[in-house]
């Protein structure tokens, strides 16, 4: 039996989180397409439930996917194209959906020696964000910190550009700047902020000690209150002739600096 | 005088740049939106004609714009709001289009001592070229050589993507590999190339000499005629759970670990 109407009760709870507020409150999120599933299996995240159509079964692939999610415990409901289709935030989501758990972290990842955090202040732009979380997660940070006012993690757009890193990177979110603050200054980690008018250039910081690196908004950097708390601010060389280089791009830089000192 | 006729003959040769087939035969290519053609002004860029409609005056920056364009001796051709965002790519051109003229590079961007130059092979994401081109010129990389199968230069996605840089950064085509190969070496410059199976980290090179950085196709990497053409085959070490980088992503990194030595 295929569910073909909006208002099946299934169907609502899915389609409401696509909400933030019922993100929030079920702390639950929606993941779309064959291989962020695959990732999402991969990684032992919990899923509650699997929405599939035919499409699912047109290709090898898909066909492999829902195999071995009918072997699995998660619920499977079957939905019309039509409607799967329009439920999905994106233009090809493969015929599948799934509804999966959030895992919340706590400030703890904060804590044991040598640690490399990366704090991200309210950028905007769901790609970058996502391509921050996949380059954090190829250089081995140990957590990420996102502040209040940053894209969020269960957007569609934000989730596809992590490639499955969000799977398995900590990611916690501080709304609370100075308690964020307090914290990283208890656990003796040391603080470099990424800022245009950076005194020092990014390799001339020593990342050999428990260091958190902080990124900021695409067009205002990262807040005041960061900037000041700061023990150092850091520039990347503009030698060419560009005025600036994309947020992503500079915060794969530095993190992978980091990761050159620590294996040298 | 507003045009609002697809048939109108300036029009007509407009359109025909948006096919790549007319920008090789005229040379010229099509920006779209304010802040492109503010750019390619700035650097000087011959721009033939301007297309323009009334919604460029609905904005200080628009009409501050059309003041300046004017002045300057570049035609002027007003559209209906209608017709010009019928004919631009973009979702939202701004109310103004402009006719550019390529400037073609030749190999002579090779000659002169310490050369940092990057060549990309067969990267297909728009997206991915803008950004290679925007960080190559933040990092001053002397020129850029794209292969034969890489994605457009002048693709509005590319241009957007480069955040003005196409227009500083000497890039050229070339597609016969074999004769790269013959320039580079003939040049005395060393060749890296980027690739999953490196046997160094990028890191481990010097880049304190004439250099050429490889960079590949984002599902298959470089081509094996520049694998084996490579004095040095690298890699970046993915020491978290990621299986890989973005392709704009692993370029940058390696750039900025020579601009790092050169400076150091």
């Amino acid at each position: 039996m295929e569910i073909s109407s909006f208002t099946n009760n299934k169907v609502k709870y899915l389609r409401s989180l696509y909400q933030k507020k019922y993100r929030r409150k079920e702390d639950k999120f929606v993941l779309e397409g064959v291989k962020i599933i695959e990732e999402a299996l991969e990684e032992q995240v919990r899923l509650e439930a699997i929405f599939y159509s035919d499409y699912l079964s047109r290709n090898r692939r898909g066909r492999r996917l829902l195999d071995r999610l009918e072997e699995s415990q998660i619920e499977l409901v079957k939905l019309t194209d039509d409607l799967l289709q329009q439920i999905a935030d994106t233009v090809s989501p493969q015929g599948v959906l799934a509804i999966a758990n959030k895992v919340n972290y706590e400030t703890q990842i904060l804590s044991g020696s040598d640690r490399l955090i990366l704090i991200v202040d309210r950028v905007q732009d769901p790609g970058n964000l996502g391509t921050i979380i996949r380059t954090a997660d190829a250089a081995g940070v140990d957590g990420i910190i996102m502040t209040k006012g940053t894209v969020s993690l269960y957007n569609q757009k934000t989730i596809r550009a992590t490639m499955g890193s969000l799977f398995r990177v900590p990611i916690l979110k501080e709304n609370d700047l100075d308690e964020l603050l307090k914290c990283l200054k208890e656990e003796q980690i040391s603080l470099v902020v990424a800022d245009v008018d950076g005194e020092d250039y990014h390799f001339e910081v020593d990342y050999n000690q428990a260091i958190a690196i902080i990124v900021g908004n695409e067009g205002v950097g990262p807040r005041e209150e960061l900037l000041v708390g700061a023990d150092k601010k850091i520039k990347i060389p503009l030698t060419g002739g560009a005025e600036s280089l994309n947020v992503a791009m500079a915060t794969g830089i530095i993190i992978y600096e980091a990761v050159r000192q620590r294996l040298g």
